[in-house]
């Protein structure tokens, strides 16, 4: 076990835990910022710790695209590349071959594709992948998986998860003994069996950890709650439990419920920079007109650096002047809620009162909600 | 006097001084980051302190547009609104109107012009422009100056030299007994008696501090190096001299040489947007390929966050993906290379030894030099 991980409380079927990594704790449920291109988006690394994050993700695909491997490698890897010296999740590419790669033809070795920078012909298969990883310097590595496409039909899905599991196995052996840790991907689509099937594949060869992949594919995302409810409980309770891409705060107070530990996604950044934030009364849309004169802070209940700097109606002029700094102070607000949130959710489940906690935040006014979408565009 | 203006060094005709203002003090040579829409790009006022700056620069013209002045006079002024707490020099608009504004009209009460945002028609004269700096509660306002184009014959600017005096007077009226400084505006051309009338209807108002404007119009600059040698040593010797839109280092350097004070210009952070970073060995441009894989500092001499942490490989990596963070840390750099500058000058001054600065400085290898241009496109 190369992550050692404790549960220290449950409430219900949620968990409050804390994954031991050598470069340091991260207490979950855990958020990790989206760092898919070397660097969260607007943001330092100190801006990020003084949030509250304990660790980020990052992505192979993107990083062997640019600036390529060999450049961070140069660095002694991502840690010194970026800056950031806690622990870091690395992304296979396997999402981002279904989502950003252009005639890709996925075959038994592995996916050939073209660059969506530079129009190069690449190849990247499971041991590519692990290779990739293990140069970045990452502390969690993530195995490659063929992303089941949807719509899909039960036989092509079973095909590609079983594919996904070959490319688990050779991911293993790739990985070795290399002291990183190691994250087995759940596919199987939208079939509980082939969910089932995936899972029991995962688990004989055996991983530090499970993340669920294949959603935000294009299905309705009801089917994101039939699969979490009917599988999430099924995966090791003594290993951490992955979300991959997911997803508004009340997506992811729904998921802790079910028992997930970690999640990562764009919407903190993504939504920043569009000036959509979340607050402790719902979501802001910051350029409109309303907040023109404005001399309230953005949250009252925030103690973020905008929160305590700036009013509404200067986060508004910021923002309709597409201002650098808008997009910085955004940033650092809604990554101040989203690792706030995950502080309440923990605090919840200390308390045995996660119920009371989701009920008291879903009553809140709420000025608009999200709506989710694929993290194809930028993730 | 509004400010108290004290000259601790001289060296030939530099001068070392230190300006005493109600929210601080500033030592001169010094250089005034541009934030002329509310925000210094990119940074925070943390950042300027960090950088070593005293003194920033808005723009009255720019506030009227967005938010509107009442939008920051509900703030209780721009050092609330921006979040800054140390001295503000107000730019009146007069250059603005001249490079900015389309369908405008000059006439004895002042400018009309279409605003470049709305459309809006709008008017501003002196009496407005003070009112506007007033309620923006600058510590430095200036006077509205009327532009005067390039080229224009003697007689034309000499009409035009002379409609800025009387806007410097009504100016001065209104600006009343306001604890604010008030700074005049020089023009005259290219017209070494027209720049000698001006300064000496100025001086007959008597203002706290005088500004050389009129540059960067489109003239060559040759014309600048003219005018300076022959005016400067004529202004006041107990008061601020401030060159208004230059420079580059190299321009600065001959500018304090001659007398100056006082500099505010858009290249730092507009040349750091670009990725033209200004380092001890000259300019680097980031985005160039050599940099890809160069795990060197940026600027080994330099102590600024950006050099103490990252990478030249790292900065080209953002540059090239066009980050948010990129543009952040390479215009700290630039602004720390900029008050760096003022710094080493002012110690120059001190040891009476600016001729072995700058020989010292002009023989470093540079690997490019900026090219000089107008203002007009962000100021």
């Amino acid at each position: 076990m190369k992550v050692k991980f404790e549960l220290l409380h449950t409430d219900a079927r949620a968990r409050y835990g804390r994954m031991i990594l050598s470069r340091g704790t991260v207490e979950t449920p855990a958020f990790m910022p989206l760092g898919s291109r070397g660097t969260v988006k607007a943001v330092t690394p100190e801006e990020l710790r003084v949030a509250g994050c304990e660790i980020i993700l990052t992505n192979a695909f993107h990083m062997m695209l640019r600036p390529g491997i060999e450049v961070i490698e140069r660095h002694g890897g991502l840690h010194s590349f970026m800056h950031w010296n806690g622990p870091i999740l690395t992304d296979s590419g396997g999402y981002q071959i279904w989502s950003l790669a252009t005639q890709r033809t996925i075959a038994e070795q592995g996916a050939t594709f073209n660059s969506p920078v530079d129009g190069a012909r690449l190849f990247l298969g499971p041991e590519e992948s692990i290779d990739a990883q293990r140069r970045l310097g990452a502390d969690i590595m993530t195995v490659l998986d063929d992303c089941t496409p949807y719509p899909v039909t039960e036989q092509e899905a079973r095909e590609s998860m079983e594919r996904s599991l070959r490319w688990a196995a050779r991911s293993h052996r790739a990985h070795g003994d290399h002291p990183a840790a190691l994250f087995g991907i759940l596919q199987g689509s939208v079939y509980p069996s082939l969910r089932d099937a995936s899972l029991a594949g995962l688990l004989d060869i055996g991983f530090d950890g499970y993340a669920l992949g294949g959603f935000s594919v294009g299905e309705p995302r009801s089917v994101l709650w039939e699969m979490l409810e009917h599988i999430v409980s099924k995966m090791p309770g003594d290993q951490p439990r992955y979300l991959m891409g997911v997803g508004t705060p009340q997506e992811m107070i729904k998921a802790v419920r079910l028992g997930i530990d970690m999640f990562d996604c764009i919407f903190p950044t993504r939504n920043a920079k569009r000036g959509h934030l979340f607050t402790s009364s719902g979501i802001i849309r910051i350029r409109d007109n309303r907040y023109r004169d404005d001399v309230r802070a953005l949250d009252e209940a925030c103690g973020c650096y905008t929160c305590r700097n700036y009013t509404r109606a200067y986060l508004h002029h910021l923002q309709r002047g597409h201002e650098i700094l808008g997009a910085r102070l955004n940033v650092i607000h809604n990554l101040h809620y989203y690792e706030w949130l995950m502080r309440a959710l923990r605090a919840a489940i200390e308390h045995h009162d996660l119920t009371g906690f989701i009920h008291e935040f879903f009553r809140r006014p709420s000025e608009a909600n999200v709506t989710p979408r694929t993290k194809a565009v930028e993730a």
